[in-house]
C-alpha cells in the first residue's frame, strides 16, 4: 500500500553538490545544492537550479560560468556549511580553510581539495518558479589521479561521494556494487 | 593531482528512475534514466532529459504527463532491462512481469511494485542538443507505507534507491548515514 505525500521535491537519490563562482569583486564562493543533474550527453552539459536569492545567481549571471566540486565524505562538513551560509556575510574558502583554484577554461573557481571537478559554461538560463534553471556546457571533468580505476575512469567508491536524502535532511555515503548496468536486465530481452 | 577526463558528462552521483508513459493507442511504456533531477522547488518539478529517438519522447509530447518510479535494489534487473530496449519492440511491463498502474492524476502510469513514484504533468520542453529536457510539475509523490518513518518521511535505506556511476556503467545502493543537513558544517559559521 502506497501513501500520498503530497505535491513536493521528494525523490531518491539526489546529489551533494558545490557550485563555484566569482563575484563582481573577483571574490571565490562556493554553495551546495542538491537540485540538479546532467541534462544532454551532445554537447555534455550539467544543469543546477538556484534561487535569484543566492549570492551564487548573481556571479553566475555576471560570469557566464561555474563549476561543480564534488565533495568526498571525507568533506561532507564544509559541503554542509557551503549550503548554510551566504557568500554575502561570509568568506566559505577562508573559514573552511579550502582551497580556490581559478578554472583555466572558466572564469570560476573549483574546490582543490574535493575529488571530482566539473567547469561549466553557461549555455542557457530558464525562469521556473522560486528556481532559475541555468544549463551550463561541461568543459572538463578533473579527478584525482589516484581515485582512478586501471580504465581510467574514476571509482565511485574511491570518489566516495555524498547522496543527500530529503526531507530527512541526511547525507549518506554510496554503499556497495549492485550490478552492472546494460548487461543484469538482459534476462528479459 | 587531478587528471583532466575531458569534456564529458561525469558526475556523481547520477540517479536511476524509471520514466512511465502511455502511447497513442494507451499501451503503458517505462525507460530508465540517469540524466536528472529536481529543478524547482515551487512549484516542485523534477527535469528528465530525453533523447528524441525514443519512444517516450513521443509518448510525453502526446499525453502532456509522465511518471517516475523509483527502483529499489531488489528490481535492478528489471530497472537495468527498461533502459536497455526500447517500448517500440517490446512490451517491457509484460516481459518484466511488472505492472503499470494508471494514475489518476496525470495522463501516465507508474510501476506498482517500486516504492516511490512521483506524477507529473509537463510544464516545458527545452531543446538542448541531443537532449530534450522536460519540466514537470510534481502534481504527488506516493511511497509504501512500511518504508515510511515515524515522522512520515520516507527512510531512503528502506526506500533503497540506486545510484548510478556514468562511465563504470555500474548500479550502487545507498550506504550509511554520514550526517545530519544543517548541522554538521555550523561549526565553521
Amino acid at each position: 500500500m502506497k501513501k500520498s505525500l503530497g505535491a513536493n521535491t521528494l525523490i531518491f537519490p539526489t546529489p551533494v553538490w558545490c557550485v563555484g563562482s566569482y563575484d563582481k569583486d573577483g571574490k571565490p564562493n562556493v554553495m551546495t545544492i542538491a537540485w540538479g543533474g546532467i541534462c544532454c550527453s551532445r554537447p555534455p552539459c550539467l544543469t543546477i537550479s538556484l534561487r535569484k536569492a543566492t549570492y551564487t545567481y548573481g556571479n553566475i549571471m555576471e560570469r557566464g560560468a561555474y563549476t561543480v566540486s564534488v565533495p568526498s565524505i571525507e568533506f561532507a562538513d564544509e559541503a554542509d556549511y557551503f549550503g548554510i551560509v551566504s557568500g554575502r556575510s561570509q568568506d566559505k574558502f577562508q573559514r573552511s580553510g579550502l582551497t580556490p583554484v581559478r578554472s583555466d577554461l572558466v572564469d570560476a573557481p573549483y574546490v582543490e581539495e574535493f575529488p571530482m571537478i566539473l567547469e561549466c559554461k553557461l549555455l542557457h538560463h530558464f525562469e521556473i518558479g522560486l528556481h532559475t534553471q541555468f544549463i551550463g556546457e561541461i568543459m572538463d571533468v578533473k579527478v584525482d589521479r589516484d581515485l582512478l580505476l586501471d580504465d581510467g575512469n574514476p571509482d565511485i567508491l574511491k570518489v566516495s561521494p555524498l547522496v543527500y536524502a530529503t526531507k530527512a535532511q541526511a547525507y549518506h555515503q554510496v554503499g556497495d556494487l549492485v550490478g552492472k548496468a546494460f548487461q543484469i536486465g538482459k534476462r528479459f530481452s
